[in-house]
C-alpha cells in the first residue's frame, strides 16, 4: 500500500526542454551565462522562464542580456500566465529570445 | 541660490497617466479593484506597470483579473524593458489589458 502511495504521491515534474532556462536562486549573471552557452550550443531560440517571485529576476536576466548582446539579441515574445500548482495559482513569465547574428 | 537648488534638486517624477496602474505595496486585490474601477470610468485600455520586485505582483494582478473577468478581459501586449534610475538599470513590465464586453 505504502509503495503505491509513494508512486501516486510523487508528482512527476517534467524536466525543462533543452532551450528553456528556468530561473531559480542563482545570480542574474549565472543565468545570462547559461543563455549565452545555449546560444553557443547552436540553440537559436531560448526561453527564459520565471515563476512567482522569480518573474522579476527573469526580466532582469533579459535586460542584462540585452545590455550585453545589444542588437544581436531579439525579443521574440513575452508570455504571462499561471499554473495550478498544488491547488494554488502560481504566475509565470516566458521570455523567448533569439540570437540574430 | 537654495531655491534654485531646490528646484533642480527635486526630480520631477511624472504622475502616471490616467490609464496606468503602478503596482506598489498594496495587496493584489486592491490593484484588481483599481483596474476594474478604471474600466467602469470608461477607460477601455489599462496598463498594469510594475518595476523591480513589483514585476511579479503585476503578473499576479493580471492573472487575478483574468480569473475574475474571464473572456471579457483581453491581453493586448506585454512590454518588458528597463529604466535608468539614479544610474542603475531597473527592470519594468507593462501589461496592457482591454475590456472586451
Amino acid at each position: 500500500m505504502r509503495l503505491r502511495l509513494a508512486l501516486y504521491g510523487c508528482r512527476r515534474v517534467a524536466a525543462p526542454a533543452d532551450n528553456v532556462v528556468v530561473i531559480g536562486k542563482k545570480s542574474v549573471p549565472d543565468y545570462v551565462l547559461e543563455v549565452i552557452l545555449k546560444f553557443n550550443e547552436g540553440i537559436d531560440e531560448v526561453v527564459i522562464k520565471g515563476r512567482g517571485q522569480m518573474i522579476s529576476k527573469a526580466v532582469d536576466v533579459y535586460n542584462a542580456l540585452k545590455s550585453k548582446l545589444g542588437d544581436s539579441l531579439q525579443l521574440v515574445s513575452v508570455n504571462i500566465d499561471s499554473d495550478n500548482i498544488g491547488g494554488r495559482l502560481v504566475s509565470y513569465i516566458e521570455i523567448r529570445v533569439r540570437r540574430t547574428i
